[in-house]
């Protein structure tokens, strides 16, 4: 008996990392700042999160905000913090890659490209990270449909890298309580139209922290294989995001939970 | 610790029939075919369905169909169907209202009134029901904001009857892959900012029976209070939605992972 | 050579009282308070607007407002006030149906019944109103599609009324800054596929009376049969959407660009 | 008296080329296929085109395609093409960049740049336009508010270009009638609120031809500075677009109506 969706392929597993590795059973937690700001914060947040098993640390520093007059990541510097301080902790790293021109210098420091929402139909972007042989995390578009998400999908493998992770996080709706609307329904359709592996960012989905752990618990159950979410050691001192990201003890409890589910699932097949 | 989101008040209990309840953990299941349609096939499934725990009977007999020139249902006959098998098999009904009319007959023979969710403005017609001292099942409309719809609920207990059950069936967008959106989110929202007990409705919300069972799990495990589902005995020769229909079979499987998740969070806690 | 939409049939006339049609050339303007409030209010707006030509007074009486604590309508007495003012002045006059045991009454006091845009999906109602001779005004739903709209219209055509006008009035989307998004596009779809007239409401479509003038032009020139649009004597005490109702020198500028455009159009053809 | 929207800054002229320019009454109109596809087919369509009044050329030759299996545009020969046959009929010719890495070989090759709706929030993108001194026309995002489109042109005046014009192209819904749905209360919007000039282009916006010329000149009458629309000489065998493409006989008569309505906005003032 299976608490997966049938017909599922959940068989291939990806490496991320040395023990990390998303599919076929393996949840995937990606967690960290929404922007790395700087050493001790990252610090603190890599060596809490650091003791999650198979764990992928996130941090922005080429951030695409819709007002240029928000603060717009540390760049190079922070792509090396971020390296320096995974290796540290022995956690892969990923971060957002906004143009192909980053690439020269991100192979060398990052362990998975992130393509965020505003560049799903970047396609230019997706054929250069589909040239390289690292592992490609493709966020869907805010108003993409599950098709268009998938032909962008083939952009990258087209290329030559069949190392994809397709990140739903929420789609543009009339809905305003919630910064996107979630679309669950997508995770179910991946699994059962493609053979990609699939996280879900309830953070960027709904802009509220309190909705992060019950719709990260559901995503898992739905038959996702991880999840994305923003954490930061001080909220509310946050360059970015600060109001959807969990602390430390909240990432604790979200951490247990999903654990504990997983366990169960797999008790019960 | 609780798998429930927090802050969620799940300590009221709003009673539906001899032994059939929903809030306080006491998870409801609701289900039947999208129209009655003759007493073989009502007797068929609620006898199959009867041996779930906490479980309503569901079938319209007056459907508010897109063209005029689909079957608008049985109607009062259908109502008396609905009635007459319900009370053999011990099973409380739930049947949709679509004009104020109707409730001087449906008094008699159904135990919860349902609004479509082509009738969550329908303001005249929630003041009416409001006035009814049954419990109301109230869909969110399709485009309708958390707020309206919450707004839509206080036209029902302004006029007297606070027995109301929320219903999360799908909102309308842009994707055209699943027949609307599921917006587990909504569930979240609801239980941290209302009182009312919520269902939700993966069949209307995705048009996809493959989709069913991961989307009602996942909406448990978000902390709805019930589900809302379709089921027939033949999908196949259903007068209306067969292909978002589960048969019995699937139905039974649908019950029992239910029944190990409510399990489950019930030991957790 | 013609202004209007290829393929358009505006040869069917409408008639909605003495001198006031719609169709085949003739532009009809409705205007009028959002809500009746008093004899002084709709006095001073029917004198104002009844030196227009082809013109239908409009006033809501029953009113769905999204909250219950908001103003409800006049109700009866509205209805006998605007059917008295509307015979004083010489004008036809519409008000929104929202219960089909209204008909008992209003059928004596109005000449035309208007749908709003919440009742769109309420059949019933569409049937209803599809029993009685008078011209019915059937507004968009909010979420509705053309072909949605389309088999709304049919509920009252199949029941023997034809006098049909159909009236955009923006359809719900992810944009914030206008209420809602006016799709002009339906006009143009309407005119080619349908043989209904169709109205334009530029009023409900945004909710900001600085783009009612220009989008009530802009909507003549796609080919719509006429403009609804909210005036009151005084927006900023209106018990309902004042912030997009016009002033009455507003509306006498809206009149007299119609009227020169109108004129413009016919001697082109 | 002003057919124009009021509050509309119209005063500012921004020059295309010789004799070429938008705003303060100069209404453009920029027109050519979808993709440059060969000579002879660029040269037939330059030559009927340019006995129009103030008009740019459009041609794509980087075509962001949703399917990496559609034909992705001729590139740099395209684009070597297109200048050719600008400067042979002395018009500007306007091209979609896709990558900062084009502006290289581009620069002398067209007159201005176009940013796809697709690439609006490609922040880097927007950049690099903005330190070079063309004009840019910015199509706004498929699912971008008016707020964010605003905040993209910032990104590229802010880097020292203010040479930008707006273009309305139609924003993602739940209709399916139409591609998408074009929202000229966001004309009105951009000409109140904003400087910069805003052209519209309804051939995408509806992918339909029948819907060309009435929105076309609906744009107009709302207040926008120009239109942009696909022309083909054989729009049945184009590679890109073609249901959505006016022949050449179709371009002469949305020419002849569109430059009326000019005339009369003018003698009207």
């Amino acid at each position: 008996m299976k608490l997966y969706p049938e017909g599922a392929n959940r068989k291939k597993q990806l490496m991320l990392g040395k023990n990390v590795a998303i599919g076929d059973n393996k949840f995937l937690i990606i967690a960290g700042p929404c922007a790395v700001e700087g050493e001790e914060q990252l610090t603190e947040i890599a060596k809490f999160t650091s003791k999650t098993n198979n764990i992928v640390l996130r941090g922005g520093v080429y951030k695409p905000r819709t007002s240029p007059h928000d603060f717009q990541g540390m760049g190079l510097e922070g792509a090396k913090l971020l390296s320096r301080i995974g290796k540290q902790y022995d956690l892969p790293v990923i971060t957002e890659i906004t143009d192909s021109r980053q690439i020269e210098f991100l192979d060398q420091l990052v362990d998975i490209y992130q393509i965020g929402s505003r560049n799903m139909y970047n396609y230019d972007l997706l054929k250069e990270v589909g040239k390289t042989d690292k592992p490609v995390l493709l966020k869907r578009g805010m108003a993409a449909t599950i098709k268009e998400w998938l032909l962008a999908a083939s952009y990258i493998e087209l290329n030559g890298n069949n190392k994809i992770i397709l990140c739903e996080r929420g789609i543009r709706t009339f809905e305003t309580y919630t910064r996107n609307t979630l679309d669950l329904s997508a995770v179910v359709a991946i699994k059962n139209i493609s053979h990609y592996p699939i996280v879900v960012d309830p953070s960027h989905a709904t802009g509220r922290k309190e909705m992060i752990i019950p719709l990260a618990k559901a995503a898992l159950i739905a038959g996702a294989d991880g999840v994305m979410v923003e954490v930061h050691n001080d909220p509310k001192q946050a360059l970015c995001d600060g109001q959807q990201s969990l602390n430390l003890d909240e990432y604790g409890k979200l951490v247990s939970e999903l654990e504990f589910l997983t366990k169960i699932m797999k008790d019960y097949e």
